[in-house]
């Protein structure tokens, strides 16, 4: 099956928004199967509409429009729909009463407007939108005696992708009667897309997976996709590929699916037990920030500190002038006395720190810009390295710093210190 | 004229990358008087990029590729546009050299294959790409009669903003001799976008200039364009309007330009001399990494403290065990002494606090997740206040919280506190 995407609306357009539901729709279909042809976006006309959507349905058997499902004269997309597939428009009861009931819950009266949204061209099947007022439907739409579907969401990203991923893609699966598919993404950490691109060269024969990267900086994932016939050990073949797939990966995958390095470390954390304290120089608060972005962190993060001054790293958590003055701030023996420092201020466990420096300016010939340091404390131990990152922005060095220093715990909690 | 935007790539329509390049240069030409009427998108196949094409130039006079540019086998949009417009290719020894030359500087010779991207359709006007190998280019490829142009970028975003700025939007705006265009934009906080909209309604005519809105989260942008014969004074009339706009945004215009909050209350600490210290609970270190993410944020950013537990809360910046019983960790009173525990600690000017339920858990009837408190603490005064937010989800609760206190550092900053 080959799909093409439409993103409707002037914003999109007018680049006052960036269409991310295509590419999203588009990722989840390959996984069952579908090919990607192409992608189209049009401003709120509906004789753009129209000629696009005509142009799509040359394209693809299956065209995925996103957008102009709202209540307002400008939203478009069900009366086009309906004219391009020769179809009048009927009310939905049942839409119209999740509408009406979504507003009361909100304490309003529906808005007469909204009634358009429980408008569909006859003969379509309604998707349930459960985060939103808008559904959205799927309608047969036959070109040059080919059968050819038009699916329709709304153009907020969070509506549409639970629709996509509850209803299209099973939708789609369901199309392929004879055929299965099952996919698995890996996350990794410490490789460029190049590199694990090399390091899985071979590792699946065509015929057997699927395999794709996606770089989600500062991550990069590889997707397995398994397909096969109905009673095929899918999981099974799956796993057998996942074997080969980790030992090739080492300690460079940190999880499978799409957990967060600092969802991986707070996991580690909460089965241990264990507490952690983080004191950020060159990072300013960003490692502090990304943990706690974890639901429940506070159940293992005890304390950050973001010491960016000197006087701030002596004071609060206990650096030595000496240490400072002989190695400078930037240095090993700094982000040890750091961690320490900031561990025993807080009695965690673990206690994690970086210092370095973001640029752009500050650099000198023996510490140059993305020279950092991390360092690593617990009960009766101590570990620190110097990375030299180069120069790659600020916010680079930054994030990079970050995802290093967390990814150092979980080696530590997994006992894969090198 | 009016503009179609043709991004090509198996990466983009596959949803392995997100296309932001249309936009961004559809909103650059916007405001040069362009009409962006329709974007696509296509996979690295020879056919398809020439097909899809022609349907741009169907639409548009001029289309802008992205993409496809590189140096190897799958980069196929030079050898396609020459197709399109008829004309061979010519390879011109200038982007040779500077090609050559780029791969010489970082110590390398130059690939065979690198040889490619100095290929252009005879007769296309060059465009100079400082960043990156591929240069740009323009030709004109006329349809029926009318005057149409392909201009084509590199892919990589950075490389491309650079050449739209300083090539495509000049050779736009000198393609219209008798008129010019002036540009300003204005970020605002606090304000959602139909508020923003009802704010500015009927501040400027529709013949005075253009206002367009641009949502990028947590700011509201609007920018207001001029247009005009040479010799018109378009910097007087932006003056002009733009008195307007400030008095009808108050203290919600944070910056002209694209200045963020952090840059904002960065510069005026700078102006006036003064330190700042943050203590942060619910955003977790998150108001200390977009502080620091400023550039020479070390001179006025003393110490960040992420006291997430309650007993740091206590033991590093001294809030009353009594405070936190009566009123909570979530509480004005507390949040009060947070700032000045922490200004007390660093030896700051300011001191900046937040403390709140970013949920999931943790809410109750008084305080539902989205309850979030903000201090701010300075010699001789202290002010807290609390907001309630609502519960769209633990970052966005995160992010509105650092925006909503940084900006109150900036409104106190400038003696406009309510």
């Amino acid at each position: 099956m080959k799909a093409a995407f439409l993103a409707i609306g002037d914003e999109i357009v007018g680049g006052l928004t960036t269409d991310t539901n295509s590419g999203f729709i588009a990722g989840e279909l390959r996984a069952v199967g579908v090919e990607p042809v192409g992608g189209f976006s049009v401003t709120d006309d509906e004789d753009g509409i129209a000629r696009t959507l005509e142009r799509a349905l040359e394209d693809a058997d299956l065209v995925v429009c996103t957008g102009g499902l709202g209540p307002t004269a400008d939203d478009l997309t069900t009366a086009v729909v309906a004219r391009v597939a020769g179809r009048g428009l009927v009310l939905d009861e049942a839409s119209l009463a999740h509408i009406e009931a979504r507003f009361r819950m909100r304490g309003f009266d529906m808005p007469p407007n909204n009634r358009k949204q429980a408008l569909f061209p006859d003969g379509a099947t309604i998707i349930p939108n459960p985060n939103g007022t808008a559904p959205g439907f799927v309608v047969r739409v036959d070109r040059s005696g080919h059968e050819r579907w038009v699916a329709c969401f709304p153009g907020v990203p969070r509506e549409t992708r639970a629709m996509v991923r509850d209803w299209l893609v099973p939708w789609v699966a369901a199309r392929q009667p004879d055929r299965r598919f099952l996919s698995r993404t890996y996350s990794t950490f410490g490789l460029t897309e190049s590199r694990l691109d090399e390091l899985l060269a071979g590792v699946v024969a065509a015929d057997e997976a699927r395999l794709a990267f996606r770089a989600a900086f500062p991550r990069i994932q590889a997707r397995l996709t398994v397909a096969g016939a109905p009673g095929d050990d899918l999981e099974g073949r799956l796993d057998a590929l996942e074997a080969r797939v980790r030992e090739r990966l080492g300690h460079h995958l940190f999880a499978v699916g799409d957990e967060g390095m600092e969802e991986t470390v707070g996991r580690l954390l909460r089965e241990r037990g264990l507490t952690l304290a983080v004191a950020e120089s060159c990072t300013g608060g960003r490692i502090g920030d990304w943990v706690t972005n974890v639901a429940g962190s506070s159940a293992y993060f005890l304390l950050g500190v973001a010491t960016y001054s000197n006087e701030a790293k002596e004071k609060v958590i206990g650096v030595r002038a000496e240490t400072l003055a002989a190695h400078g701030a930037v240095s090993t023996q700094t982000a040890e006395e750091m961690a320490q420092g900031v561990r025993r201020l807080a009695g965690a466990d673990v206690g994690l720190s970086t210092t370095g420096i973001a640029g752009p300016g500050g650099g000198t010939p023996e510490k140059p810009v993305g020279t950092v340091c991390v360092g690593l404390a617990w009960e009766g131990g101590v570990w620190s390295r110097r990375y030299d990152l180069g120069d790659r922005g600020r916010d680079w060095i930054k994030g990079t710093t970050a995802q290093v220093a967390l990814d150092r715990v979980r080696r530590w909690l997994l006992g894969a210190m090198d």
